[in-house]
C-alpha cells in the first residue's frame, strides 16, 4: 500500500477555568476523536491562561508546526473572551466586524429582549482576513483565520462547530485502532508486547493496564494507518497471549 | 498586604492514549486543585505523544520556564513507557537502577508469582541523580529530578504520589475562588462585569455561561489571592447583578 503523508493538527484549550480545576476539559475527546475521522492526527494539546502573549505565542508556535490549529475557548462576550484579539496580534492584523456575522447576529436578536448591544455585537469580531465556520447551535459562528480553528470553549458549541467543518478539511487516512485486554498483569506480558510491535511494522502498541474487581489487567491497543494490518496484529496478539496462559478479550475488558 | 511571590508550574501529560481520545484525562483537574492548595500555579499544561524527541523538547522547554514540572503518563513496565529514558536524555545524563526503588520492589514481589522479573526492574530506572516519590498505593514509586515531578498516569496512583508531596512544595498563597451565578445571559452583563474587575485590583473575574432547565445564565468566577478581596468583590458582584434586576446565587449555579 502507497505511503500517505500523514496530517498533523495541534489544540489550543484556552482557559483559566481549566488552569484552575474547576472545570474538566471535554473538548481534548471529542476534538481527537472528530479530527480521526477526517484522517488528521491529534498531536499535541496546550492548555494555556486566559492572557494575551500567552495565547499569541501559542498560536505562532502551533500553527507554524501543524497542518492544522483548532482553539477552544475565550470566544463569548465578556471581558475575559480575548481569544479573537489575540488572535489577531498572532497574525498582525487588526479585528473588525465580520459583516456575515453581524448579520447572523441582526436576524437572531431581532426578536430578543435587549436586541443587539455592543455587548452581543462583540461576538461578530473577527481578525481581518477571517472567514466563518457555520454553527446551527447559536448564533455565534466559529472563525477559521489561515490554517486555525477557533471555536467555543463550551463542548456542544464546539461539536456543532466541528460538525459544519465535517468532511471539508484536507486529511490522510484516519487510524484504525483495535483493542485486546487481558487479565494479566502488564509486567508479565512486557515482552510479548514489545516483540509483537516489533514484528508488525506500522502498528504501535499501547498498554493501557487497569485494576478491577480486585484483578490486574490490561487493555492493549494496537494503531495503525492499516486497518488489516492492525486486525492481523490483534489476532496476532491475542494468540501470544493465550499461547503464554491469558485469556485474551476482543475489543478488550 | 505584602505582595508574594508567585510560584508556578505546567504539567507534561504523556500519552498517545489522550491525543487518540481513547482516555479522558482526569489528571489536570487533580494536579491543578493539588496545586493551587500548595500556593502554587498551575500555569501551562501541554499533552504529547509517546516520543521520545517531544518528551524531551517539552521537559526542557517547560522546566526552565516553570519553577516546577509535574509529568504523568508512562513509568510502566512496557515499551511504550518511556518517560524515565526521555527524561534522562533531557537532564543529559544516564538511566541506572534506583537502589532503594529495588529494594521496594524485591519487597513487593518477594511472595508474588513470577518474583521481581527484568520487565518489573524497569519500573525502579531512574535518571541518574533522581531521588525517589513515596507511592502508598502500589510498588512503583514516582520519581523527583531536578524541579520536574514524574507521576504514573492512572490517576489513582498520581494522586497518592501528590499524597506523598503534599506540604514539601515551596509556595506562596492559594487563589481563593469565590462564585456568584445568576439566570443572566452573558451580553446582557458584559459591561458590569469589566466595571467590577476594573475597580477591584488584585481580582480576576471569569465569566462561565451555561444553558440549563430552558434558560441561560452564567457563574462569575472572582478568584485573587486575597480571599477577604475575593469574598467583597463577590459581595459587591451580587449587589450589583441585583440592581441590573438579575437575582445572584451565591455559591454559583
Amino acid at each position: 500500500m502507497a505511503e500517505s503523508r500523514t496530517w498533523t493538527a495541534a489544540l489550543l484549550v484556552i482557559g483559566d477555568e481549566i488552569l484552575s480545576g474547576r472545570t474538566q476539559d471535554k473538548n481534548i475527546v471529542q476534538v481527537a476523536v472528530w479530527l480521526n475521522e477526517q484522517g488528521i492526527r491529534l498531536s499535541e494539546v496546550r492548555v494555556v491562561p486566559d492572557v494575551t502573549e500567552r495565547i499569541v505565542s501559542a498560536v505562532n508556535e502551533l500553527r507554524a508546526s501543524h497542518d492544522y490549529l483548532f482553539t477552544t475557548g475565550g470566544i463569548g462576550p465578556t471581558h475575559d473572551d480575548i481569544t479573537v484579539d489575540a488572535m489577531a496580534v498572532a497574525f498582525g492584523v487588526p479585528v473588525i466586524v465580520h459583516p456575515d456575522a453581524r448579520g447572523t447576529l441582526e436576524d437572531y436578536y431581532r426578536d430578543r429582549p435587549g436586541g443587539l448591544t455592543d455587548a452581543r455585537l462583540r461576538m461578530a469580531r473577527v481578525p481581518e482576513g477571517a472567514e466563518l465556520i457555520v454553527n446551527p447551535a447559536s448564533g455565534a459562528p466559529g472563525v477559521k483565520m489561515g490554517n486555525v480553528f477557533i471555536l467555543a470553549g463550551v463542548p456542544h458549541i464546539a461539536a456543532s462547530m466541528l460538525e459544519g467543518l465535517t468532511g471539508k478539511l484536507e486529511g490522510g487516512r484516519p487510524v484504525v485502532s483495535v483493542t485486546v485486554g487481558a487479565r494479566a498483569p502488564e509486567s508479565d506480558v512486557a515482552d510479548l508486547l514489545r516483540e509483537t510491535e516489533a514484528e508488525h511494522p506500522g502498528v504501535a502498541i499501547g498498554s493501557y493496564p487497569f485494576f478491577k474487581d480486585g484483578r490486574y489487567g490490561a487493555n492493549f491497543v494496537i494503531r495503525s494507518e492499516d486497518g488489516d494490518l492492525a486486525r492481523r496484529t490483534g489476532d496476532d496478539l491475542a494468540a501470544r497471549l493465550r499461547e503464554a496462559g491469558f485469556e485474551p478479550t476482543e475489543g478488550g475488558i
